[in-house]
């Protein structure tokens, strides 16, 4: 997830930042504390962060267009109702066991981001969310799911994949990639698609 | 929920931690400000609760014992295995809508409590989690419930009602009682119970 943050000192500091935001918090961070952890001076990591705030929404930003890409990337030449729903809720599932610290973070910590940062990122999760809404509306209006409340279960649907990050644990009794298979399995029975 | 806190004044020092921890996190968060926002000097915030961690184990506690009396109590005298299941998970989801503030604190801090306080709430998260797998695996058993991972299927049903606090508003399209309607009809699904 994090490759596409160039130059590596930049993805370095971000990722210090997730450990210490996870570790006390974001207002129990300071941008002093990030610098000590990725090893860098204060100064260095005001040329590539302006700010904590700044340090937030990138991970912020970078969570959500990874989700993104990844649910796109799953959708891809996929045919089918059933079929579109159970790629989508594979990858979501999955996406959210192997990026739980970051995600965790940050689901924890939107409540923190400046009103601006938070628009952008409110834009990011909605274009998440009507992926998965019109994936589940798309099948009702085919006749192939049974689903009195759209709104209502593509919202369950979504909540289910996301609140992976809150649990897993790597040495835990499941894979990601379990979890992301028995999660599609569900996901089509509470459409009664399967 | 808070009524069973006595006196009057150790519940409004817990109320007054649970917006504190909400707004900055506990690690962000100083027990002068706690004792500020309860209107109270920090002598006097110390005669009830001698440290901040005693303040978040005090209101991680009344959180978990207050799920355990609402699923017990919603049990009790429901005959059936798909009554319990739904009569289970309307209360667990209705729950976490209903007290979504104090729930999503705790979630997100629960990371933070002392060794000897985390033992304690693990032990009644785990009851939680034996009343609802219990419940799934007598339906099983049965054959009232078509479910071949027992364990991963409750701890999803369990995940769909927490997560309900990260996501809830009150001035959201539906009500505590809305959700837990949807969400019992989904477990029903889930399991292939209804």
């Amino acid at each position: 997830m994090w490759d596409a943050v160039t130059p590596e000192a930049s993805r370095r500091m971000l990722a210090a930042a997730v450990d210490a935001f996870a570790e006390r918090g974001y207002h129990g961070t300071s941008t002093r504390q990030i610098a000590a952890a990725a090893g860098m001076s204060p100064a260095a990591l005001y040329v590539h962060y302006r700010t904590k705030a700044d340090l937030l929404y990138r991970i912020a930003e970078r969570v959500h267009v990874s989700v993104l890409e990844t649910l796109s990337a799953a959708m891809q030449d996929v045919d089918g109702h059933p079929e579109r729903i159970r790629a989508l809720m594979y990858a979501f599932a999955r996406w959210h066991a192997r990026h739980h610290h970051a995600a965790r973070v940050i689901q924890n910590e939107l409540g923190a981001l400046e009103a601006g940062h938070a628009r952008k990122i409110a834009a990011l999760r909605r274009e998440v969310r009507t992926l998965l809404r019109d994936a589940v509306r798309a099948g009702a209006a085919a006749g192939e799911f049974d689903v009195a409340d759209v709104d209502g279960t593509s919202r369950a649907l979504a909540s289910l994949a996301i609140d992976v990050c809150r649990w897993y644990r790597p040495d835990g009794p499941r894979t990601p990639d379990e979890i992301g298979a028995l999660y599609a399995h569900l996901a089509l029975r509470m459409l009664r698609a399967d």
